[in-house]
């Protein structure tokens, strides 16, 4: 695409990740010539500032592509299924951070720090995957690439920010409202969220039991790692945090591993960053980990359940908002920048 | 013991789990004829309120425990070691809720829904297991009966209540804090609560890398269990809720099992709440179990990382304050009686 300016879409400019793909293109220095903020016809005429400038919000339509190099998109997956076509059509590549797309076979299924070379073959549309998964299986994928992981187990800690901008300020809203020993009906999330944590609320799949976030988890790893003989188990929980994402994540390796041996793979490893000082007790939290670009990853150590010294425990928190989904995406249109 | 009703003295009774000590006692009618609550110097002279009359905290001291029957402890284990002695060189039998004693081989460590017949063992002491153990392990046992656990590996969600009643008003004040803006500085825990969450505070054993909570975790259950081959592993994780603790627990069995038979045996285990609704999204929730006597268990399903069919993986919540605590003290207590 080279590296001459481009015409930038945002497709859901004023939703929680919308708003973060602002600030990455402008603090990563992404060369925009124009940036169209595209949202639903109730957004419009609001503004959004870029790099200092103020920009007006544009109601997505069928015509909103015409000379758009890259579009990003984050309203949701029906507004991916019926845009993302047409963007493409139009001329445009979109970075799409919706799950409309992902188990595609068509469509490539990108973290930059473990399948960048991915990018290439894409038919104009490239998939951001789930926010959890990049999370949890970035910091392992060095770990993989040394000693082939059999097997993940992965329970998670997930932020409100993944369930949009209205979830957080539920989360906001209803805890104030408990300390206030004010009632507060749920509207954005089924259960409630002050002082609470729930099974993750997407739906369940009758036949496995698992629900939609943790099959994605675990189909999804297994296609951005290219193994499909991985192994997966995963419970998604949700946490009355704002917006980080923490997992405890078990696994196992062909070969026998140790947790210093993790320590060093990890130490230089991309996108993450070890914070696991025992004597301090200071590991990875959702808070440190917010507005951060590193993957912070600690707890690092042998799994006591495994004798045979193959298995390593970690614990690992990311921004949900960033790596987990704008920061992605970028780091995504930066590879097609450089195609 | 006999049914005569009994002189009980309870130590640290100001305290969260103390003050639930009091609630089990009277709503479970245990046959108190005298009920001596005894608190630091800084107590006395406090009213609690017992089975509708106010009773007046005094000083521990040691003879505090004359005429004593059985004394509950939930002071620290530091209390623990200097008074539990005393008391029952008075002749009380001490039921201590401090990880003082409990690995100790003379004293027994009891879930009675599990090991009630080893109290009978005891020498003047039954020791009150951990609060995350007591709720991740008393489901899985009528499994463990019907098809040994061979592995588990446990994810915790801890509630502030854990670490005091301190704690809990830390987790509100500091949110409320957070919420208006202001600054605050954690006293209670070390690191700050609001919207956060953290790996147990508690310290790590620099040969292993687990923390206290974790060792005592997978030490204690294999104790409970009777089963030193157990092998286990734990990741503890104090997450913004007040009083319920949760788990995500994957285990592993000796034969296969599939998730109707964990059904099944788990329809009418004492002590349990099978709450597993796929279609309503309904799962254990720290709010639904929060006082609540049973443990509530769900997300049964098989653990897809297993291909053999030997795994399970679900989700428990339960009040750390009563079945992790007072509760499962006072129901040591009535087998004591029962004695």
């Amino acid at each position: 695409m080279s590296s001459r300016p481009l015409t930038v879409a945002i497709v859901g400019a004023t939703g929680a990740v919308g708003v973060e793909f602002l600030r990455c293109l402008a603090e990563r220095r992404f060369p925009v010539k124009e940036l169209r903020l595209l949202a639903s016809a109730r957004s419009v005429g609001r503004e959004l500032s870029f790099d200092g400038k103020a920009l007006v919000i544009d109601e997505l339509t069928e015509r909103s592509f015409e000379g758009v190099d890259i579009a990003l998109f984050s309203a949701g997956g029906d507004i991916s299924k019926r845009y993302a076509p047409i963007a493409v059509a139009a001329g445009a590549v979109v970075v799409d951070n919706s799950s409309a797309f992902r188990m595609d076979p068509e469509v490539p299924l990108v973290i930059p720090e473990i399948n960048a070379g991915a990018i290439a073959n894409h038919k104009g549309i490239v998939a951001n995957p789930n926010c959890a998964a990049i999370i949890a299986i970035t910091p392992l994928w060095p770990i993989h690439q040394h000693n082939r992981i059999r097997r993940m187990n992965i329970a998670t800690y997930q932020a409100a920010s993944g369930a949009g901008a209205a979830a957080m300020d539920e989360l906001a809203l209803s805890t104030r409202a408990y300390l206030d020993g004010r009632a507060f009906e749920p509207k954005v999330l089924p259960h409630p969220y002050a002082f609470n944590l729930f099974s993750h609320n997407t739906a369940i799949d009758p036949a496995t039991g698992y629900n939609d976030e943790e099959t994605k988890v675990m189909r999804e790893t297994r296609k951005i790692y290219g193994d499909e003989e991985l192994r997966l188990s995963a419970t998604c929980v949700r946490v009355p945090v704002l917006r980080a994402h923490a997992a405890a994540v078990t696994f196992e390796c062909e070969r026998p591993i140790d947790e210093a041996r993790v320590r060093a793979l990890l130490a230089n490893a991309p996108g993450v960053r070890i914070v696991d000082d025992r004597e301090r007790n200071l590991f990875p939290m959702p808070r440190d980990a917010s507005q951060q670009d590193d993957i912070l990853v600690g707890r690092i150590r042998q799994d006591l359940g495994d004798p045979t010294g193959h298995s390593i425990s970690l614990f690992v928190a990311g921004d949900q908002l960033l790596k987990g989904a704008a920061l992605n995406a970028v780091q995504i249109a930066e590879h097609l920048l450089a195609a």
